[in-house]
C-alpha cells in the first residue's frame, strides 16, 4: 500500500482521490469545482487525444475551433437544448469594463453556435458532409465535483457533422461510437457496453443518443462517451439548409458527439490498486522506467552507461524513461512510479552490468512472480511482448471482472440485488415513469439499451411493471 | 487576381480580410470581437503547434492545463498586473442561475493562478525548475479586431517557469526567445528582429520582457511573440517560495512566454498576393495538390491510375492531397488551390501519362517561369527540391523587403520619412515621454531595443530630443 492513500476497501472514493493527487495527474483549482492537470495527467490525457483524432482524420474528419462564448439568445432556440442546459450555465455580464447587452454563455457544449455557422456555411449537397470535430474545454456549473469526472471546467472534443439524409446522420453517429468503443477496448483497456439511451436520459435536443458505458472499480458505471443523432432538430433551429440535385431547400441532418478527459478518471479507477495507478501500455506516457542501481561512485559510472545503452535499445520502440535523480534511493523510485503506474519498471545494478541482463518487473503483477531477468540482447523484443501481455491482461481482468458483476435478474427483488452488486440487464417496458420509479427505489439509471443483445421473447414483461418489454436495458448506479 | 479579393494595392486591410474569409481560414463568430478557425485555418495552427510543442518539449518542457476562471481577487495581487488587463477582462458574475459571491475573471493570461498553484507545488529546490507550458483559449476584451491579428478570445500557448536564480530565469526567457525567432525564421519564412520591449511596452508586471517583431507586407510592425522575465514579482504576490540546499526559504524566479494564432495572420500578411495565400511549405497543411486534367471517360481512368500512383510516390514524405472532384474543373480547381496558398500544384492529364511525367507549378512564381515538365521517376527528389526553394524564396523576399523598408534616420525629419516607409533604427534616450511624444507625432511606438547591435558611439544623440543615447530602438507603425 502507498504512503498517503487510503485503501480502495477502507474508501473508494477517498482512494480515488487520493490517487489523483498523490501520483500527481491533476489538483483543485482555488475554483470551486474546476481543476487543474498536471504534467503527468496532461501526458495521459495527450496519449488520448492521439489516438482519437488519428482515428477521426482517418474517417475524413478534420478539426477547427468555434468560439467559447454564445450569445444566451443562441442556446434558446431548441427548446429541449436550452432546458437541458440551463441550470448549467457560466455567464458573462461584463465585458472590457462594461455591462453586456446581451448576456454570454460559456460554452457548455457547442451545437448552438456551429448550428448558427453551418448554416452560413452550407449552401448545396457539394458542401455536405460536413465532418468537424474541435478539442476544446467546455463549462458546466457543477455542484458536486470530482476530479476528472465531474468537474465545473472540462477538457473535450466534439464533433458536429452535418448530412444530406437520415441514414448518413445515422451511420455518422453510429460509426463513431464504434470507434469510441474500439479505442476504449484496445487502448484503455476498458471493456464497454455500447448502447442507446432511454428518451429520459438522452442529450437535451437529440433524436437518439448512443453511449458506450463502462464497469468501474466500485461496481458503479460510467458514460465513456456519447454520440448523438440530432436529426433535424438543430437544422431547424439554426437554419441549416442546402439546395440538393434538383435545387430545392432541404434541412440538413446533423450529429454530435464527444469524449472528455473524464476518460482519465475510468482509466484510474478500472485499473488502479492501492499501491497506485496501473496504466495500460497503449496510453502510458511512459511505458518503461529504468531505475539505475549503484553503491559506489565505480558502480555508478559502470551502471550508467550500460543504462545509456539500454534506453538507446529500446528508445526508438518504446516510450522509456531513466529516473536517474540523486536526490532519492532506488526503493524510493520503485515506489513512486508504481504509484504512477509506468507498466514496465527496469531495474539494472552492477550484477546486471556483469551479466549483460536488466530486471523487468510488470506493474500489473507486484512481487516476484511479475520479475525476470531478461539478456540485454533480448530486451526489446521481450519489453513489447510484456507490454503487449500487460495490456492484454488488464483488458481481460476488467472484463472478469464485469461479468462477475453483471446479472440479468429474473424478478424485481433479484434487480434490487443486482445492481446492488453491479449490472443489471434486464427486460423494460420502456416507460420514463417507470424508469424514475426504480431509480427512486434503488438508486440505480438507466445505463443503455445495448445494441448487441438477443431480441426479447414475445412474452417478456418489464422486470418492475409486468407491462410488455420490447427490448432489455442494463440498470447500474452511476457516476 | 483572385475572385472576391480586394487587390492588396487598393486596400490593404480588406485584402487581408477578403483573403482570411475566401481561403476559408476563419470566419467572424455572432459574438462582437470573437471568430472562428475553420478547418484549413486550424491545420495551419496544428502544424504551428506541433513545431513549437516539439521545440518546447526538447528543451525540457511539459505540457499542463490550467483553470479557464480566475478568482478576481487574484488578478488584484500583482499592482502592474491589475493595472494592464483590468480594462480588457470579461468577467463571469453568473454560475447555475445564481450569483457569485466573487466574480470569476476569464483568464487574459494565466500567471495569477499559476502562481497560486505554484506555490503549493514548490517545496524545495529539488522541485526547481518547473518548466510548464499550456496550449489554451484566452480572453482580453477587444473594441477594435482583426481576424487572428487582434480578437476578444484567442488561442494560444503560455509557458510559465519556476527558478533557483535570477541567471536561470534570465537563461530562460532567452532560450525561449531564441527558440521563437528560430522557429519563425526557418519554419514561416519571417525574418524577426529579436529585442527587448522599452519599460513602457513590457508586460504588466515583468521585470524585463522580450519579443520578436516582424515586419509585414504594409511595412507595418507585428510582434510575434514575447518572452518575460517576470523576476521575483509573482513569485512575491503569489508566495511562491523554496528551501534552498542550506535550508533557508527563498522566492523563486519566474518567466512567462507566449506565441498565439496571431502568427497565422503574419504568414498571410508577409507571404500573400492578389491571387491568394502563399505558405511555406514547412507550414503549408497540404504541400502538394495534385489536380487530374482529363475530358473523356477513357482519359479519367488512365489520368486516375497514374495519379493513385503519383500521390503513392509523394504520400510519405510529403504532405500531398489530390482534388479529383468532379463538380469542379481544373481551371477553377487552378485557382482555388493559389488561393489557398498550397506551394506546389502537379498537374497530370493525358499527354503526361503518356510521357511518363507530371508537371508541377510553384505557387510562388505563377506564370511559365514557376512551371516545369518532370519524369516521374524523379518526382520525390525534385518536389522536395522545389519545396525547399520555395521556402529559401519566401525568406530571401521577405528579408529583403524589411531591409529595403529599414532605415538609419540622422535626423527627426528622417526619422518621420522612415516610419511612413517601415522601420527606424534610431538612437533613443531611453525616456517613456519621448516615446510618446514620438507617438503623438508619428503613430511610430518604440517596438523594441534590437538584441544584435553595435554599441551606440560615445556622443550618440536621441533621435528626437538629442539627449544622451545609450542604444538603438526600432520604431515602427504596429498592428
Amino acid at each position: 500500500m502507498a504512503e498517503g492513500i487510503t485503501p480502495r476497501s477502507e474508501d473508494f472514493s477517498q482512494w480515488y482521490n487520493d490517487l489523483v493527487r498523490r501520483a500527481e495527474l491533476a489538483d483543485y483549482a482555488p475554483v470551486r469545482g474546476c481543476m487543474v492537470i498536471r504534467p503527468y495527467g496532461y501526458a495521459l490525457w495527450e496519449q488520448i487525444q492521439q489516438g482519437l483524432d488519428r482515428r477521426f482524420r482517418e474517417t475524413g474528419h478534420r478539426n477547427a475551433y468555434f468560439p467559447l462564448f454564445i450569445p444566451h439568445s443562441f442556446i434558446e432556440r431548441e427548446a429541449e437544448h436550452v432546458k437541458g442546459f440551463s441550470p448549467q450555465l457560466a455567464v458573462v455580464t461584463h465585458g472590457g469594463g462594461e455591462e453586456l447587452e446581451e448576456p454570454l454563455v460559456v460554452r457548455p457544449t457547442s451545437e448552438a453556435i456551429i448550428g448558427h455557422l453551418y448554416s452560413k456555411w452550407i449552401k448545396s449537397y457539394r458542401d455536405l458532409p460536413v465532418l468537424i470535430n474541435q478539442w476544446c474545454n467546455v463549462v458546466r456549473w457543477e455542484m458536486r465535483p470530482r476530479l476528472f469526472l465531474r468537474t465545473t471546467e472540462f477538457l473535450w472534443q466534439e464533433g458536429h457533422t452535418a448530412h444530406a439524409t437520415y441514414e448518413e446522420a445515422e451511420a455518422e453517429a453510429r460509426l463513431i461510437l464504434d470507434i469510441y468503443a474500439e479505442f476504449a477496448e484496445r487502448e484503455a483497456a476498458i471493456p464497454v457496453i455500447k448502447g442507446r439511451k432511454s428518451e429520459s436520459e438522452k442529450f437535451p435536443g437529440a433524436l437518439v443518443s448512443y453511449s458506450i458505458e463502462g464497469m468501474m472499480g466500485d461496481r458503479r458505471a460510467l458514460q465513456m462517451g456519447t454520440s448523438h443523432n440530432l436529426g433535424q432538430n438543430f437544422a431547424k433551429a439554426f437554419n441549416i439548409q442546402y439546395l440538393d440535385r434538383n435545387n430545392e431547400l432541404r434541412y440538413c441532418w446533423t450529429t454530435s458527439w464527444g469524449v472528455s478527459a473524464r476518460f482519465i478518471g475510468a482509466i484510474i479507477i478500472v485499473h488502479g490498486d492501492d499501491r497506485g495507478l496501473i496504466l495500460p501500455p497503449r496510453l502510458a506516457p511512459i511505458q518503461v522506467i529504468i531505475v539505475p542501481i549503484y553503491k559506489s561512485e565505480e558502480e555508478r559510472s559502470q551502471v550508467l552507461e550500460a543504462v545509456a545503452r539500454v534506453k538507446g535499445l529500446l528508445g526508438g520502440s518504446v516510450r522509456v524513461e531513466v529516473d536517474d535523480r540523486e536526490e532519492y534511493t532506488a526503493g524510493w523510485k520503485f515506489n513512486e512510479w508504481e504509484l504512477r503506474g509506468v507498466p514496465l519498471r527496469l531495474e539494472l545494478g552492477p550484477k546486471d552490468v556483469e551479466q549483460e541482463q536488466v530486471v523487468l518487473a510488470r506493474r500489473d503483477l507486484p512481487g516476484k512472480e511479475g520479475k525476470l531477468a531478461v539478456p540485454q540482447a533480448e530486451l526489446l523484443r521481450e519489453a513489447e511482448r510484456l507490454l503487449e501481455g500487460i495490456q492484454r491482461s488488464l483488458y481481460e481482468r476488467a472484463l472478469r471482472f464485469r461479468e462477475e458483476h453483471t446479472h440479468e435478474p429474473k424478478d424485481y427483488e433479484e434487480f434490487k440485488a443486482a445492481v446492488e452488486d453491479g449490472f443489471a440487464l434486464a427486460p423494460w417496458c420502456g416507460d420514463p415513469a417507470c424508469e424514475k420509479a426504480i431509480q427512486e427505489e434503488t438508486k440505480a439509471t438507466n445505463r443503455c439499451i445495448p445494441l448487441d443483445q438477443e431480441p426479447v421473447s414475445g412474452n417478456a414483461r418489464c422486470i418492475r411493471c409486468g407491462r410488455e418489454a420490447k427490448e432489455r436495458a442494463v440498470f447500474a448506479r452511476a457516476y
